[in-house]
């Protein structure tokens, strides 16, 4: 069978994970990369054997031989670059959060329907597998039923007033931050891990900077701790939230907590979530992923192992190194990319063949509770996450 | 100088472990027990040197070689034993929730003050060296600016239906259960580190079960799971909740997260707090109570060990052993203990002298907060914890 | 039933630790203390109600209402004291090594045995619930046969050329240093858990420093580190070793390796052991001593907690607190010292009852195996370690 | 810049693993594999566009467009491939062990010399970003001196004697097991991150199981667990380790203690190794590699988790992604091919210009140290490494 040809929007850091993980997925070409910073896209193409380089993302959509494109464009770009492709067929893998606003996020699922062309978004924590395994977990009951969810998303990275980056404006990255960044993962994971969708929020929203200094030379996300020359700084106000505790409801009465910082000292990326039911309890840490804690009251706790031979059938499919061999976060995406080139390969019809990895609804679905959660803040009140 | 002598009330599993720190109490000898189960009151008195046992606690009022008594009766005996003891004019030690109601407990408060002697209330976990240490961290400024505050407060004690103690009927043990009794904890925890007193509230609590299996005979607290005797039941309606989540507001605008569970499998008593500031973050857990998590942006984090040579002056105090030789549960009542008779024998003075242990006016500021976590639950809204 | 009454040789860190311990033990009364420091002795007796105060041992000797002693002085007195104490008809416990000596230690089991008086020796780490739990798994085949034990035993506090102690003096401390001092728990631990005695070992000792600054004022064992004064030294010859690697068989063929190290810097008490067998692992780390690691092969790990009702009836008895309420060092020995007057109380007869705590036997044990380690290491060669 | 042109040798889990490693590698092309497990390659040369497949290794040594071919054959082919390779001109990357004897791997060194190619071999620890940071922190002597060097490398996939794999059989695999496959691994981290020889080996090799279970039919490395099926057995003897203590003196004078399983349940792939300073320590966990751990005296211990923004410049080069987004064991092979295939194209000289991946010096290194370990452990004595 002939490769499906993938072409990237985007050399940033994601742009670049995004060719990572392609490079490891069977039955997979990068054929092109489209980029405003042609220098990095040129580059790029030089170290991965990718033919085609272009300024300008429009130009993929007249090439037929383009069959699915993955979006890395910043979030402002997200709706407008995930639209054009849908329209011009081509299938989509688009970067979170979907779109700016939930008409738009609804607006794509609609059109991707109707278009019948298949959609991805990257939620890459599922692909981790014990991700994977505590969804099978709670599925064949082994928690019994669910009492209680918790857990936080932590990071430092714009600890200091004087971390600055893209996301922090909201013109470009949204009227949330923390929440719609990291948060959303978090959310995501949970209704994955449970298969129950968030219904209603309560949430309260804080800054711990109200001022940031805006360096008066671009800094690059992530990258920015490393760069520590003196530089000329503009004062910003800043209008997205640096945290939130979020508190929800899920269906079937199910309870969650949630609290998100990105200014908390030494978690560099700790996203902790904790499923407590009535036979028993499983921990997950995305910075030690490769074990599950499984907490019991009769007998002792246990810890399960990334290992092939104690995963479910499904979850040892994510697995492709024997226990005590770590796998880590740039093989997420590649099992959920393998994944979405299988159904693409296999011919596999949205809504009709379930996907077994996360698509636009689930795109859209965050949309949804993002801004459930921005009108819970300003009301104080718990707020109905709704489906618009 | 003469010991201080010292009367318990109380036979249960709070009246021994009283017992057992209070033997390890320089220049204190426990002189009497009351009880209304005297078997065990004799059997104690019997292994440790007891000479008197009463088996009402009025008894103790007209000894006059009684100087220090221990409450450790049910809940809903507090108010009068503290309140009868204050008369007669014994310095006090009560185990917590301090009464049942705010009302009570801002009685206790004035008629200590007028009546001039000594109160402490048993928030045992501030006994711990590496809390003291956490408080000094706060109050050097090593932390800078408060951020957030988060954490929980987990145990599955009660996690099946089949859980049953005293403490699941609120006529005993008070209208709110997993707040007030371990809730509690972690907020007197976060006031006392970081010095500030929580304002305001927003909660929502749960039940995991409606409706519970009363055995008819009587389970002694956290000594029923090691019973497993088939027994007859009697179906009784629950109406405390087997947990919560509260997020809270702190003076000088601090926010702070917390989730409460009894029903977490596998988490037997995980109180677990996570301060985080401008410069550094902690975290500790009291399952792991040997060592503190300090968090850097800029630097590996740390693991600061319960190593008097580590601890600063005042922590060093509550550490017994070298590092590395770790103190446990038994060893912070000690502590908190050892501070109150050394306050005693020094005659300092309430109101005058501050105090190195937990007094009535912080088992005051708890069953406050307790209620008004009742009342935001009730309201479903953010409620002003006040002051009564 | 009246209470036994113990007397205490020693005012030093270890004397207090055994008053400590002891005021918690039922049907036991501390009634003596004898000590050179006699400031120290009446300063204690003072804070816990110690009717009697002697400078000098002997002084017991006589004493009808002392029945037992516990020997907390230096090395090079243990051999005299233990003897003239079961001379005197008294039941011992000593502190380790027993003695300086395999004949000296082989005398007062024979002495012993001849006067019929009750010995026991303070090898403390047996007293935690999960060693207690590990002895029985093992016992019950829980592991299968066994194939390795590997492990060890790592301190900092003579980390530095500057730390200074009269356990570095061979006069006074004995031929051998880190392995007699920690690696004899180690060995003992390693024999009291899998039932099998050491039989030949292969050593390899080392020494950091070959010399080291003396201060010329003394220091207090552990307390060094804490006092930072400038000080006058001399610089003084090291003749005992600061680690070693220690290869041992036990009976059935078991093998085991340990490394000692008393200058390994972040490792306070660190002493580590796990044990292989055909069926499952296990291992357990001194430092969080309420949680036993279990491996397995065929399916996830375990983390047994200290968790009474977890544990079998024998380790359950060691565990006061529920699971989640850690216990330390502190409640080892209580739980020896009680197994030990419990047997005293119930006139058990050593020879003819089992004793549920270490004896003379078992510090003779270590005595031999630790001169096995220092003659393999002179011979570089295997060395049995016979029975003397 | 064309790309080099890679070819690969072996379909196995490791020809399997070595593509996956490739495809990340920045200028370089997959363009051949060869197998006698036709099926296999073609089914791995279809997934990831590799344009020719052999089923005869032979037939790449006159492919002028084959630049430089990786060695995945099992240990009993590696001299021959290796050298015929070398004599073909091509650069070599050779599995682990280089050869069968230290003859064999010594004549490769001499070969590889004369002609003029790169080699390497597949030490794939030495490309965790944490193991070049514990190799940077040693050499500019932030541990200070170095005092003893200690650790585990234990896996359980051995552990029943139903288990079964080519490497039992050391025809096949060599005459050491555990030691050769893993141990080796330890090995040549400590020399690697000391930057020291060891020249003597004190070893006592040891067997869990004298025979073992043949299946009559073959069964694939690691694997083999996954099968339960019902099979039929052949009794076979085993002439090799299940498990060592190896006991080693590096340059300098510096001790190290090493245990080795593959029979330790529970244990996957734990290679622990700990290097004990005058002024702190280091311990670093292979199944944990995210995280080093620094001990000290005097101050906290500290975990440097890998974050590009803590790390040296050169460890920097190795982490691909921010601080708490794991990287793993596919990860370290990645960064050693990349600087593998950066000398080349630098057109570095062997001899002349550093390497900064392991090469058949290395190599060589490890086939003397393991048949030394054979050596003591036949002769019971310390025998020196010796350079052959």
């Amino acid at each position: 069978m002939p490769p499906i040809n993938v072409a990237i929007i985007g050399s940033g850091f994601m742009g670049a994970a995004h060719v990572d993980a392609l490079r490891r997925v069977p039955g997979v070409r990068v054929i092109a990369i489209a980029s405003a910073d042609r220098r990095r896209a040129v580059e790029i193409a030089g170290q991965f054997d990718i033919p085609n380089v272009f300024d300008d993302w429009h130009a993929l959509l007249d090439r037929a031989d383009v069959h699915a494109v993955h979006n890395c464009t910043p979030n402002n770009l997200h709706y407008d670059v995930n639209r054009g492709l849908i329209e011009a067929g081509k299938h989509v893998l688009s970067e979170k959060p979907l779109t700016m606003t939930s008409e738009e996020s609804a607006d794509l699922v609609r059109l991707a329907r109707a278009r019948g062309v298949v959609t991805a978004i990257n939620f890459n924590y599922r692909g981790y597998p014990l991700v994977q395994q505590a969804h099978g977990m709670v599925h064949r009951g082994e928690l019994g039923s669910l009492f209680l969810v918790h857990g936080h998303y932590l990071q430092d990275w714009l600890l200091l007033d004087t971390d600055y980056n893209w996301r922090l404006e909201s013109a470009v990255s949204g009227a949330s931050r923390a929440v719609a960044d990291i948060g959303s993962h978090w959310c995501d994971l949970v209704q994955f891990v449970t298969g129950r969708r968030i219904t209603r929020v309560f949430a309260h929203l804080f800054r711990a900077h109200e001022r940031r200094k805006k360096p008066r030379q671009a800094v690059e996300t992530y990258k920015g701790k490393e760069v520590v020359a003196p530089q000329e700084y503009d004062e910003v106000s800043i209008d997205t939230e640096d945290g939130a505790f979020v508190l929800a409801e899920l269906e079937g009465g199910l309870r969650a907590s949630l609290t998100v910082s990105q200014v908390s000292a030494g978690r560099k990326n700790r996203q902790w979530i904790e499923i407590d039911g009535s036979r028993s309890a499983i921990a997950w840490n995305q910075e030690e992923p490769n074990q599950l804690w499984v907490g019991h009251r009769d007998k002792p706790n246990e810890l399960l192992i990334k290992d092939p031979a104690l995963l479910d059938a499904n979850a040892r499919e994510y697995a492709h190194y024997p226990g005590g061999h770590p796998e880590g976060y740039p093989d997420g995406p590649r099992n959920l990319f393998r994944n979405l080139y299988r159904y693409i390969a296999d011919a596999q019809r949205p809504g009709h063949d379930p996907a077994d990895f996360p698509t636009f609804e689930d795109g859209h679905a965050e949309v949804v509770i993002v801004e459930a959660v921005l009108r819970s803040h300003e009301q104080q009140a718990w707020v109905d996450v709704g489906t618009h």
